[in-house]
C-alpha cells in the first residue's frame, strides 16, 4: 500500500511515528506539546526545546521582504515558548538556500532573525547553511528554560475551566503573520499570577488547535461563537480557521475569572482577553464538530 | 552590487553575518566551532547545541535508501558533538517534504533517525513537518552536555602539538558517508585520558578543515603527505579533498605521543590513529596551500 502524505495526513503520520521513537529518563514531555520539556543534569529549571521552519512557496513568497521572513521564522518558535510560559535563551539557524540567491536577501533575513532574537535577549549561537536546487527553507531551533511549577502543558485542563484567548482571531494573512510578537511577556505574567491549567499558542487556527488542547486534557469543550474576538473585516468562520494568529489559548479555574479579567485590563490595556467557552466532561455534550482549522498537507488537496 | 551566494561563498558570508548577531552573557562559544557552547542556569556542565541538515539532490538522492538518509542526518550532528567531546542527549527533527511523497519513505527515514539516536541513548523529543514544492530537507538539532574541563574547541592548539587523525580519509562517497558512526566514544576516551588541546571532525575534507583548526588556534601547520591514512583505492588528493570522512582531527602535546599511540592501539585495535603532522608558529614555514577541500557553494560553480 503506497500512500502519500496527502492521503494519510501529517498529523496522523507523526502521531503514529513519534511515540515509537527513542526516549530516555530525562524527558518530561517529548513531541506532542508546543515544546519538548527535558531535565538537564544539575539544573533546577527544565530545559525547553523547539524547532520550527518556514518554507518558500508555503509560508512566504520568494519576492517577499526577507527581513519579515526572518522575524516570522524566529517568532514562530518563540510563540511555542510562550505557550508553555517558557523563557527562550538561545537559537540556532539552519538555512537551506540556492547558491544563485542574492547575498542581500540572506543579510536581510538574518537582520529579521536577529531583531526578533534581540526583542527577547536571545543569543543566536549557530548558523548552518546548505545549498539546494529548490525553495529556500529557514529552520529555527530555540532552547530555553522554565521553572517546573510554571511549565504549562496542553494536558492540564480541568472540567469547568474557563477558556480564554488573547487578542483577535482571523485575517492574520493580511499582515499580522509577518510582524507579530510572541506572547511571552503575557504568558510569563499569567503564570506568575495565576494557576494556568493548560495553554497553547494558536498557530493552525482555533478550529484545529482547541480540539488538540481538549484532547490532551481528555475533555470536551463548549464555545460561544458570538464571544469569539473576531478581527475587523473577518467572519466567525475565518476567525476559527484562518490560522497563524499566534495568540494564547488557555484554561483557568472559573474561580479566577473576575480577578484575571480585572488584573489583565490593568496590565495589558491594549491587548484584549476574551473568555470564549469552557472545558467539560466528554459525556456531557456531544463534541462540537463545526471547528475545522488549517491542517498542513490536507489543505492543498 | 547584487552578488549571489556562489560569488561570495557561504563561509565568507556567514563569517560576516554571524559575529554581528545578538549574544548574551551565557554564551561560552557561539557560531564558529563544531557546536555552540552555552551555560544553563544552575548546571555545572555546559550545554552543547548543534543543528545540521541533509538536502535531497545535495546530500542524498531521491531514490536512495531512506533509512540510510535518516542515519546520516542524525550522525552528522553527532559527529560535531564528538568534535567537542560532548555527550548528546536530545534531538529535534524538522522534516520539509512534499505531500505527494510516500508515507513509507518517511517511516524509513524516521527508522534511520531513531536507530542512530538509540546508538547513543539520545531521545528524539520533537518532530515538526512542513509541506514544500521542492526537494526534501531533513534538519536535526541536537542538545547535550560536556564538562567544562573536557570541552575541546578548535582554538586551543599550541605550537609544536602533534596532529592526529582517526581512521582513513577519502572515498567516503562510495559507502561510508551513509553508515558511519560518530566518533563520540573515541572522543570521550581521549578527553578522559589526555589533555587534548584542539579537536574537530572532518566533514569538508582535511584540506578545508585543517586550515580552520589552525586558523582558530592562530597557528600554521605542516603535514607529511606520505603519512596520511589514505583509504584503499584513493589517491592522496582524494584523501585531502573528498570530505565526509567524519573522522576526528586533534592536537596534543608531543610529550603525550608515545603514551597515546600505545593506549589507543590497546583500546581501539580496529581503528587506526595516525600522526599526520604538527602545528607551529605562523612565521616558521609558509602556510601550505596545496590543501583544498570541499566548499559548499563554490564546488558547484
Amino acid at each position: 500500500m503506497m500512500r502519500s502524505l496527502w492521503e494519510l495526513g501529517e498529523d496522523r503520520l507523526l502521531a503514529q511515528i513519534l511515540p515509537q521513537l527513542q526516549q530516555n529518563a530525562r524527558v518530561v514531555t517529548g513531541a506532542g506539546d508546543d515544546c519538548a520539556v527535558v531535565q538537564f543534569r544539575g539544573a533546577k529549571q527544565w530545559l525547553l526545546l523547539k524547532s520550527d521552519c518556514v518554507v518558500e512557496g508555503i509560508h512566504f513568497v520568494a519576492r517577499g521582504n526577507a527581513r519579515a521572513v526572518g522575524w516570522k521564522a524566529m517568532m514562530r518558535g518563540l510563540s511555542d515558548f510562550a505557550a508553555m510560559s517558557g523563557v527562550p535563551q538561545f537559537a540556532l539557524i539552519t538555512l537551506v538556500i540556492a547558491g544563485k540567491k542574492q547575498v542581500m536577501w540572506v543579510r536581510d533575513l538574518y537582520r529579521g532573525l536577529d531583531q526578533a532574537a534581540r526583542y527577547f535577549d536571545i543569543a543566536i549561537v549557530g548558523g548552518e547553511t546548505s545549498d539546494t536546487d529548490g525553495p529556500t527553507v529557514v529552520v529555527v531551533s530555540v532552547v530555553g528554560s522554565v521553572e517546573p511549577d510554571r511549565c504549562i502543558l496542553r494536558s492540564g485542563g480541568k472540567a469547568n475551566d474557563d477558556l480564554f484567548v488573547t487578542g483577535k482571531l482571523g485575517g492574520s494573512i493580511r499582515r499580522r503573520h509577518l510582524n507579530f510578537v510572541a506572547r511571552i511577556e503575557e504568558a510569563r505574567w499569567l503564570t506568575a499570577n495565576f494557576k494556568v491549567h493548560a495553554m497553547m499558542d494558536l498557530s493552525d487556527g482555533l478550529g484545529a488547535d482547541l480540539p488538540r488542547l481538549a484532547r490532551a486534557s481528555r475533555l470536551a469543550f463548549s464555545i460561544d461563537e458570538r464571544a469569539l474576538p473576531v478581527s475587523r473585516g473577518c467572519t466567525v468562520q475565518q476567525a476559527i480557521s484562518d490560522g497563524e494568529d499566534y495568540e494564547l489559548l488557555f484554561a483557568v479555574s472559573r474561580r479566577d475569572r473576575a480577578r484575571l479579567e480585572r488584573m489583565w485590563r490593568r496590565k495589558f490595556p491594549k491587548l484584549g482577553l476574551r473568555r470564549i467557552g469552557y472545558l467539560h466532561q466528554r459525556s456531557k455534550i456531544k463534541h462540537q464538530t463545526f471547528l475545522r482549522g488549517y491542517v498542513h498537507f490536507r489543505e492543498r488537496r
